[in-house]
């Protein structure tokens, strides 16, 4: 069934239109026809399965037949990563975190930051082309960017990867299933400054192993760690 | 200091002249100039640091100073994946593997796959670019394309995923540091036959996880567990 995206279908609804874009996408590109089903996923946990009622390319319109809603997971995923001088890389971050279930990410801006200015629709764009090709129903939430500091004051606890010396533990001994932001610097690493204000605050210093690791392949590494802690693995 | 790659540089080698690309790139692009430190990595554990003695960019020439041996690890994470559809995904795994210190990479042809060809050139490309940003010194073996059947032959036992019925464990109670090659099945699975000559060799079958990944996620995920069984994280 092709799937599509609106964060404002209604709940109680009985016909919908689709927006001309995806209009003519399904009516010249897929070549659905009328009596052929189609999802749309409202990005908080509903499916709408429809069939189509009239194929017009400007204006196709679905009878809904059925609504599925997933309840939420008893678990949160948040990464808050500092940018990727190339925004691939962070577009690729969004795709793969999408694809394992992450809940929020947050784009942070570290006194070594190489990037500050992040196209955030871009990044919601990979991640609702992630959410319909993984089958999943909720959209993760992307946060704009916030200083290191900013975000430590919102979250007051959780854990911060660096390569600084100190204790370290593992994500799979510290990982709590709510509350427990996962904060990934950048290429340069976080601050020295900024570490303490994490550890002070509250958080505790994790280590991701002994491989040197680009930012968004730290960042992927610590969802997949915790993806694993909720999976029981 | 900047990092080049010769698989071919000899061991008891006093002086080193770079390829015509290479000192062109020191010369003109790095603009390093006599006395300045060049590393050559060999991809086998040897790590080669060198005096610019002559900054010809045609041939710009080395006083090898000193030879870094690493040892060998004691593990080998051997994965063996059907290619993508889409190149560049497979690109991307090789590059995230090579980080993660992957030490052999087979591609395989399975019933179901989108894609038979695959230049490898390029593949190898990316994990030589990996291994020089990552500053590791062995580049994962990649092997050229067999049938699931083959490679089976060539490693009777093992870890293969896929999203049949039956018993399931996880990479992290299974995985063997020696001779455990874990199969990666392409975006429409390995065929019910494949499976069963696998599980009839000697496979375990993996789950993982509940998330439906694409292929080269399911690939990186499968490697990034293995990774942490070697770090006992």
């Amino acid at each position: 069934m092709h799937l599509f995206y609106d964060p404002l279908i209604t709940k109680n609804i009985t016909e919908y239109v689709l927006p001309e874009d995806e209009s003519k996408h399904i009516v010249r590109v897929l070549r659905l026809k009328e009596g052929d089903k189609v999802g749309v996923l409202d990005g908080k946990g509903r499916v709408y399965s429809g069939e189509i009622i009239s194929s017009d390319p400007k204006k196709c319109r679905l009878k809904i037949i059925n609504i599925d809603l997933e309840s939420e997971s008893d678990y949160s995923i948040h990464i808050a990563i500092a940018p990727t001088k190339l925004m691939e890389r962070m577009e690729w971050f969004v795709e793969k975190a999408t694809e394992l279930g992450v809940t929020e990410i947050t784009l942070l801006q570290s006194k070594n930051s190489e990037r500050i200015k992040v196209r955030e629709d871009r990044l919601v764009k990979k991640a609702v082309s992630a959410l319909k090709q993984s089958k999943r129903t909720f959209l993760p939430k992307i946060n704009s960017i916030v200083t290191v500091e900013q975000f430590i004051k919102m979250y007051p606890s959780g854990l911060i990867a660096h390569c600084y010396e100190g204790e370290k533990s593992s994500i799979m001994t510290e990982f709590n299933l709510k509350n427990c932001p996962m904060l990934i610097g950048p290429e340069g690493d976080f601050s020295p400054d900024e570490v303490q204000f994490a550890l002070k605050s509250g958080y505790k210093s994790i280590s991701l192993g002994k491989n040197r690791l680009r930012t968004e392949t730290a960042a992927l590494y610590a969802c997949m760690q915790a993806v694993m802690k909720t999976e029981h693995l």
